[in-house]
């Protein structure tokens, strides 16, 4: 407990994204954000708009996680109101999934709570996001148990292109051409793996990893490599395309739903309070890399 | 084409059974059979209702396919109409996905349509059925994109236990412990494999092979090995009651969305009509099995 009286929670959890409208709450929309806090304020019986978590990755409509975090502020009897007779707060993942079901929110679970370590933010304190994008390639016949999270191809992919592509884009560069800057921020981020493998499903899965990720960049990514390994766009020209630095239509934004946010790292708790100081701090704008 | 003018085709197909009354049609249920007649009612332009199609395994409500095979007679003329304007049969597995889309039917997915071989049978030709079983053992995170086929269970789960209790059922026998035999049939069958895997997710798999399964057989013997491999049921006393051959409340039956048909296999096509013949005679019941 601090001095404030408040305990803050780390709460990982995983969602289906299929009938949910992003993360982020929105008014009359059924948001993962929207239901995991009307949750919490059932078991700590306050009303849900007095409840506000903090999340790692905040993801669009309808792309799922089997890896998110966030945190959330709750007071000392509140702590004990989570954990029950058990007295653990580790019990809590048991009653959030129990309130969970009784608003019918089955596509939401929670895998662990606990009490957060000095100098825990779920967003500002994280290291790096990883992200799968998983897709059925003209060929591979396609399994109606997945429709909802492996997205079907029109096109056969070679995937030695597909990877070519991918390693194009590793390390710290400005990712414009993949994602329009806000303004007051900037696009440049830094890609730490870009990998694809092949299922013996036949499904090829991506696994994209970054310190973090600009809006729809994921999507992107993948829409610009799965064109070179469609053959519609040659690895030099795919190269100049993002070395232009401006959204192309020949790099087409992947649909949300093969989309899956797998994990969020964060350094070891005597690290945690420097990451969130540099993370909190804006980002300086670099000039433009090279690419190649 | 046959002297009758009729043509049989082979459709392969899967589909998602959390939103069907099973495979077989009902009035005013939603079916996998209702809904495949539909369309290819609506291709060849007949009345639903004068189409029927002959499925290898008919599966329960819930109950998923990602490799069912079923056949159904169609005239020359028909067999243009489905082919369409490339003139290949092959073409029909599109034109019937675009049918079950008109329909609002994208949990029902055709892989393959071919003509049948001669003595081609789906139901009577078939060798045997392949079905897998996923659970996710207590401590495994659950998953909610796969939560509509994989089994969430309370209990740890021993995979040796679970494998030998499996093993002791390989073989020609009578499954009546673990379904009930109806009037004028036998359960006995040959259960050719019983293996169980460790997916990198945490899932275990079972696979489950036989010639022909009787009703809710699967999943009495997942339900069975599983009390096993949970501690519930030690080896010994699961053969005892596999030995009693009547149905026992210490066999549960699993829940239908852990089940998924992902195979049948069929003898090369000089073999197809001479196996048709074997299965339509009724199968002699056994004397019952010594275990071990």
């Amino acid at each position: 407990m601090r001095a404030d009286g408040q305990v803050r929670l780390r709460i990982d959890l995983a969602y289906d994204g299929t009938h949910f409208s992003g993360w982020a709450k929105q008014p009359a929309l059924r948001t993962v954000q929207g239901e995991l806090e009307r949750a919490i304020a059932m078991v700590v019986r306050r009303e849900p708009d007095e409840v506000t978590v903090t999340v790692a990755g905040r993801t669009d409509a309808g792309v799922h996680a089997t890896g998110q975090t966030c945190h959330v502020e709750v007071t000392e009897a509140e702590v004990a109101k989570l954990a029950g007779r058990h007295g653990s707060i580790a019990g809590a993942a048991r009653k959030l999934n129990g309130a969970l079901k009784r608003l019918d929110a089955g596509d939401l679970i929670i895998h662990a709570v606990c009490i957060a370590p000095e100098g825990f933010d779920a967003r500002f304190a994280a290291l790096s996001r990883t992200y799968e994008y998983l897709v059925s390639p003209r060929g591979v016949p396609v399994n109606p148990l997945l429709r909802h999270c492996v997205v079907s191809l029109g096109d056969e992919i070679d995937l030695d292109a597909t990877r070519t592509a991918s390693l194009t884009l590793l390390g710290l560069r400005d990712f414009t051409s993949f994602c329009k800057a806000r303004d007051g921020s900037t696009a440049v981020r830094t890609l730490i793996d870009f990998t694809w493998a092949k299922r013996t499903d036949g499904v090829l899965a991506a696994t994209i990893h970054a310190d973090a990720f600009c809006h729809s960049m994921v999507r992107s990514l993948v829409g610009g490599v799965l064109a070179v390994g469609a053959g519609k766009l040659t690895v030099q020209r795919f190269q100049e395309l993002t070395a232009e630095q401006r959204r192309s239509s020949s790099i087409p934004v992947m649909p949300a739903h093969g989309l899956t946010l797998v994990g969020v790292e964060y350094p070891e708790d005597a690290g945690l309070a420097a990451r969130a100081a540099v993370t909190r701090a804006r980002r300086d704008p670099l000039a433009p890399q090279a690419l190649g």
